[in-house]
C-alpha cells in the first residue's frame, strides 16, 4: 500500500493540482463565528459564560485563573516536564532577544533628522489551544517574545475542560513569560473577547496564536475590522526535500510527525533523483512509513492528512527549488547531501531546517526559533512570529528652520504636481512666505 | 465661525465619542468589489478591459503602458519637478537602505545553529492613484523599498485618463525606481488584476498602496484570499499637539493640509494648557483656519473634513498624550515648547514630526519617511510601510547529531506532554533509540 500519491516531473497544471491547498471556506462556519463574534461584543461575559458552558460544559465561577489555580497549576507539573520547559525557554528567549532590532538614527541633511522609535504594541492577546494537544509550547512561543518586546498587558486565552480546569503546564508556561492574565475561553469566543473586551477581559490591540477553524476565522473576521493577527493561519504543513542518500527512516519520521497534527495536515516529499532512482527511494519511504506507523496514537489524523499528501521526484535540484518556492511550505527540511546548496535558492519558506539532524521537532519545541509560521502558501508574502512581530516601528523627523527651507522648493513643486496647495502652504508659512 | 468642535478635558465615553472615526462599512461597495473581483479572477483581460472602459471611458489597445509612453512622459515631466523628484528620491533611498536588516546568526549550544535568512518577497504590486489628485509621490514611496530590499517583480498599477494616458511624473517616477511592468487599471479591478493575475497582468505575492473605499475594499478581500497587503487603510488623518506658545498660522496650515485630502480626512488638534489660555489659543487658530481657507482651491474637501475635526483642551502633557495614544494618529506634529517631552510618552502613531518646523508636508514627500501610514486607529498595531515591509525573514537551523542528542531529553518530555508521539520518534529515530 502508498501512503503517497507518487508524481515524477509534474508541470505546468498537473504540478499546481498538487501543490494546492484544500481551502474550503466553509459558510456554515463564518455564518456561526459571525454570530458569536456578535454575542461577545454585544453582551460581553454573560455570552462568553455561556457559550463556555455551551462548548465545554464547563460551568465557571470565573472567567480568570486565580492566583491559587496557579499555585495549584505549578505543584501538578512534573520536575522532568520543568526542566524541559527551563531548556526550551532559555533557547527561545536566547533567539528572540537577538532580534530586536534598534532603530535607525540619521541625518539626512543639515537639519533633516530622521530615525525609528521602536514601540511595542502596549495590549497582546495570546491564544493558546487545549483540549486533546494542549499546546503547552505554544504558550512560550508566543508568551517569551511579547515579554523581549516589553508589551505592556499580555492577556492569554485556552478553553478548560469540562470541570474549569486549564491544563496544568500552560499555566505554569505562562507564569515563566509573567503572563497573569488567563482567561478560560475557547474558539471563537475567546478571540472575540480579545478583539472586543468584555467586564473581565481587557480589550487587545493584536490577537496571535494558532487554533481550529473557528478559531481561525474569528480571527481573520475581527482582523477585517478592530484588531490585528498574527498571520491568516491554515492547517500545518511540511515539504521535506531529500535525495537518494538520505535516510529513509528519517524522512518517513519527518512526515508522521508533521500528519499526526490534524485531520487536514499536509506531508509532501520531494525527491531529488533520477525516475528509477527516486520511485526506489520513494519505496522505502513508504516501508518506513506503514513500520512507523504501528507505533503511534492519532491514527485517524495520520492516514487522513497523508490521504492527500504527495511524493515528487524531481531530476534536478533546481526542479526542486522550484517546486519548495512554488508551494511556499510552512516547514522545509532539507536532507540533501549538501543542505546549503538548495537553501541558497529557496525564497518562500517559514522555517527550513538543515541537514539529516535538523527534525521540525527541534524547532517546534526546544532549538529557539519560533513554531508559529505562515501556512497554506502565506510564506510567499509573510514571516513567522518573531520579536518584530511585536513592535511597531514609529518614524521620527525634526526639521530646523534652515532644514525645511533648504528642501522647501522640492516639496513646493511635489505639492503643486499633486494640485495640493495646503500642503505647499504648510512649507511657506513657515518660511515666512506670501501663501 | 467656528471650524472645529471645542472641548475641555473630555474624559470616558465623551473621550471615546471625539477620537472615534467614522468606519461605515457600506455593503452596496462590498458587494460591488466582490463583483468586480470576481469577474476580473474569471474573466481576466477580458473583464479588465471593460472595467476600465465603464469606469474612465478610455478604450485602452493595450492594458500595459509602453515603451513609447515612458519615453513622452520623459520629455513630458518639467526639469524643475524632475530635480524634486531626484531629491525626494534621494532621501527617500537614504533612509531606506538603512532600514536594511542584516540577520541574526547564533549559536544556541554546541550544534545547535539558528539564523534568520533574510528575502525579498519576490512579486509586489503597487498601487498608485491618479484621477484628481495623482499620487507622484507615491510612486517613489513604493518604489523605493521595493528596490531597496530587492524585490524581483515590480508591478504598478494606476488608472488611465479617458484618453488612455497615465499621468507622465507618475510614469517619470516608475522608471526611477526601474519599474517597468506599469498597467493602466484603477479601482477594484487594478487590485484583482495584481492579486490573482490574468493574460496581461502577473499575479503578485503582496499589494501595497492607498486609495479610495472600492481599492481599499477591494484589498481587504483579497487578503482575507489569496494576496498580502501593506495595511488596511482608512482616511487620512492628523493630530497637532500645540503648547501655548506655538505658532497658530502653522498650527492651521497643518490641519488644512490634512483637511485638504479627501471628504472624510480628520484634523485633530490637542492644546495643551488651562481652559481659558486653551481656548483663547483656539481662537487664534480658528482666525487663522479662516484666513487660510480663503486662498486654497478644494473648499468642499476642506470644509466637510474640518467638520467632523475637533480640538482638544487638556490641561497638562499627561493627559494629551494620554488622548494621543487612545486615538493613535496615522501623523502626529508635535508644536510644544519641548517636543522630546511628549514624543517620549507616545506609543502609538504612525510618524511623528517634531517641533514648529516638521510640518506633515516635509514626510509626504521629501524628507526621506514613508508616507504610508496606519489610519483609523491601526497605529495601534502596526507600522508604516518601509523596507521591511518588503521583506520575509526565513528562520534557519542546523543541529548536529551531538546538538540533536543534547536536545533531546527536552523535546521528548515536551512532546510526550502534548501527547505527539510522532513528533518524539523522529527526535529517537535519529539517535538509534527505540521507537
Amino acid at each position: 500500500m502508498a501512503y503517497l500519491s507518487r508524481n515524477f516531473s509534474p508541470e505546468g497544471r498537473e504540478l499546481d493540482r498538487l501543490l494546492r491547498r484544500s481551502s474550503d471556506t466553509n459558510a456554515t462556519v463564518q455564518d456561526q463565528v459571525a454570530q458569536i463574534l456578535n454575542r461577545v461584543a454585544t453582551e460581553g461575559d454573560a455570552a462568553l459564560f455561556a457559550l463556555e458552558e455551551q462548548f465545554t460544559k464547563a460551568k465557571l465561577a470565573s472567567l480568570s485563573v486565580s492566583e491559587e489555580e496557579f499555585l495549584e497549576a505549578e505543584a501538578l507539573v512534573s520536575a522532568s516536564l520543568k526542566k524541559a520547559l527551563r531548556e526550551a525557554a532559555s533557547n527561545i528567549r536566547f533567539f528572540h532577544e537577538a532580534q530586536l532590532p534598534q532603530g535607525e538614527r540619521l541625518t539626512v541633511a543639515t537639519g533633516i533628522e530622521l530615525s525609528r522609535k521602536i514601540v511595542p504594541i502596549q495590549r497582546v492577546g495570546l491564544y493558546v489551544p487545549g483540549g486533546t494537544a494542549p499546546l503547552i509550547s505554544t504558550t512560550l512561543m508566543l508568551g517569551i517574545p511579547a515579554q523581549v518586546a516589553g508589551c505592556k498587558d499580555v492577556v492569554l486565552c485556552t478553553p478548560s475542560d469540562a470541570s474549569g480546569k486549564v491544563h496544568p503546564a500552560i499555566l505554569y508556561a505562562a507564569s515563566m513569560c509573567s503572563i497573569t492574565k488567563v482567561f478560560k475561553l475557547g474558539g471563537a469566543q475567546a478571540i472575540g473577547a480579545m478583539a472586543y473586551g468584555s467586564e473581565s477581559v481587557p480589550k487587545v490591540d493584536k490577537i496571535f496564536g494558532p487554533g481550529n477553524q473557528y478559531v481561525t476565522e474569528a480571527k481573520k473576521q475581527v482582523s477585517a475590522s478592530c484588531c490585528s493577527i498574527d498571520m491568516p493561519a491554515g492547517p500545518s504543513e511540511v515539504m521535506v526535500v531529500a535525495t537518494l542518500d538520505a535516510d529513509p527512516g528519517f524522512v518517513a519520521s519527518d512526515l508522521l510527525s508533521q500528519a499526526e497534527h490534524g485531520l487536514d495536515s499536509q506531508s509532501m516529499l520531494v525527491i531529488v533523483g533520477d525516475k528509477e532512482g527516486g520511485f526506489a527511494f520513494l519505496d522505502r519511504v513508504e516501508e518506513q512509513l506503514s513500520l512507523q506507523l504501528k507505533a503511534l496514537d492519532r491514527q485517524t489524523f495520520l492516514l487522513s492528512s497523508l490521504a492527500h499528501s504527495h511524493a515528487i521526484v524531481c531530476p534536478t535540484l533546481e526542479q526542486g527549488a522550484k517546486v519548495v518556492n512554488a508551494y511556499a511550505p510552512e516547514h522545509l527540511i532539507i536532507n540533501t547531501t549538501d543542505p546549503s546548496e538548495l537553501e541558497a535558492l529557496v525564497v518562500n519558506a517559514g522555517s527550513i531546517f538543515l541537514g539529516p539532524y535538523s527534525c521540525e521537532s527541534a524547532g517546534d519545541y526546544a532549538s529557539g526559533t519560533n513554531h508559529t509560521l505562515p501556512t497554506a502558501g502565506w510564506a510567499h508574502s509573510t514571516s513567522g512570529v518573531s520579536t518584530d512581530s511585536f513592535l511597531k516601528k514609529i518614524t521620527v523627523q525634526k526639521l530646523s528652520k534652515q532644514g525645511l527651507s533648504d528642501l522647501s522648493e522640492t516639496l513646493v513643486s511635489l505639492s503643486e504636481a499633486e494640485r495640493l496647495t495646503a500642503h505647499r502652504n504648510a512649507v511657506l508659512i513657515r518660511l515666512g512666505g506670501e501663501i
